[in-house]
């Protein structure tokens, strides 16, 4: 198994600064105060589909060759990483094969759609979307860009926190999400690969935590059908993202649904962004483990804003 | 009557900018393709106290005499100007009092004297917020600070625009939502100070139109018991600022409330940034008057982002 370094991070970045949003940076000074640390919001929910996921989508696909580009790419996701993937693909002049349950909301439908990329629709199950998937390969010769278990996919998350620590000095603390690992990844190996004395914190809700399992035991121990608010963290670490994950990241850290509610609802309200739950979840463990952040400079990686606003916790 | 000159707002600049936010300026390729135009959003949802009425506040309470200052300074608002001014005279050690009707909702009254105001609460009709107001003026001594009626709470408003017109250069229109006047007062006197060949134009809710009507008429007509999503649009103009309003503002615009809602949501769901109703009036224009600002470059005042995130509508 090839283990991605920062050499490879910073080779993403290059590569795909072109085609993202330098993100900013925010802080709250009220957030602050009531956490009793210097929190550094680093904002992905501005990054273009409203999430760091196109990050690694573009990295994906500026990575294939010229033979690979001509054949498209395909994923199957009803999230974050099927946006991105058809818009980084539409931006490069390559063809992007969506595979979607059925069931998934028409709001995602319309916005894959939107970028042009075709969706092909199957059972909402594991099973028939990696068939539907195996399928499409078959026939069209597209590559498999899965949302976290891949190299290039994993470097590009990681230039988030690259740009973070470029944007901010002295960090004593970087904290980003765990759902299938991808982000946490692509950050714990470039911020260790920056400066070995910044500890990497994983955030999960403590209702899929297959993370904190998993590094507890020592092996491989996927979430059965979590039930989480952090809809963007329902999926479990895979082989390739638990190895790294095992390498770089200090301790895991969970939190509550209620938590997770109340400070995204905080966010919202003391800092005038949209933010998405699995985002709060970041913010969340601050707010359960005081004594570990206290007067600590925390970056925190805010990893998307996209929310039915029809249909909101609060 | 002695009107604001941009001289004014300079000055005010320098003696609010350690305390104010310097808010940045946002863009969407998605509401520029929307609209066919290139529009530049000055964010005051990021401000202090989450609207630029903390600007008009803070230069209000730093031009106080010693003598002023001492005792204390006074409104009626049950609003952003209610929150501002109790902040601005807390930062400045100075004592405010503020008269609230006794209905406005708790996340209101919390606000307030969550910054150290004393509240007096009163009646919900003008003439009960005025009477104790003048009570409290008698008592004390405290000098009132009108939210719009005011000539330093007009200049420290100006300064929003005048860092918008520092940030981005040849706009070709500026837009600011029209209320009591008071930030767009001091938005055109800026604006036209610094170059005439912009166009200032005031967002109005049709169904809060009295600024409209008023420059129609030439004449002051104060609108009667308006309804209207922009709850911070709900005032009319003084004499005061319909004066300023009258040299320097191209033109009113209006639009309906079905717009207003549309354009908030759209700001929310496509910047990922919480602004309140006012201020999606600014973009509600633009939607129904195309031709006006196609292919131009138009800088907009988002006024706040103070929404009550149980009652939101859509």
């Amino acid at each position: 198994m090839i283990l991605p370094s920062l050499t490879d991070i910073r080779a993403a970045h290059s590569r795909i600064v072109p085609f993202v949003h330098h993100t900013p940076v925010l802080t709250s000074t009220q957030l602050n105060r009531i956490f009793g640390c210097t929190i550094y919001f680093k904002c992905e929910n501005f990054q273009k589909v409203g999430a760091f996921k196109f990050r690694g989508a573009t990295n994906a696909v500026l990575s294939l060759s010229p033979a690979e580009r001509a054949k498209g790419v395909v994923t199957h996701s009803s999230g974050n990483h099927a946006a991105a993937l058809a818009l980084a693909a539409a931006m490069n002049g390559i063809k992007a094969n969506i595979v979607m349950p059925s069931n998934a909301p028409d709001v995602k439908k319309n916005a894959v759609a939107g970028y042009g990329a075709e969706i092909k629709f199957c059972e909402p199950t594991l099973r028939a979307r990696e068939e539907t998937t195996r399928i499409i390969m078959e026939e069209t010769g597209a590559t498999l860009i899965h949302p976290y278990d891949n190299f290039n996919v994993v470097c590009g998350q990681g230039t988030a926190a690259l740009e973070l620590l470029d944007q901010i000095n002295s960090l004593d603390i970087v904290v980003a999400p765990v759902g299938g690992g991808g982000l946490m990844s692509g950050t714990s190996t470039c911020v260790k690969g920056i400066d070995q004395d910044i500890k990497v914190i994983g955030a999960e809700p403590l209702n899929a935590n297959d993370a904190w399992e998993s590094l507890r035991s020592g092996t491989l121990i996927p979430s059965e059908n979590p039930h989480t608010i952090a809809d963007g963290l329902l999926t479990s670490l895979s082989d390739f993202t638990f190895t790294i994950i095992k390498n770089h990241v200090d301790e895991i850290l969970t939190a509550t649904e209620e938590s997770i509610k109340e400070c995204m609802m905080l966010i919202w309200e003391r800092m005038k962004i949209i933010v998405e739950p699995s985002s709060a979840t970041v913010l969340a463990i601050i707010k359960e483990n005081p004594d570990f952040f206290r007067n600590k400079r925390v970056g925190v990686i805010i990893s998307g804003g996209n929310v039915d606003l029809r249909n909101l916790p609060f």
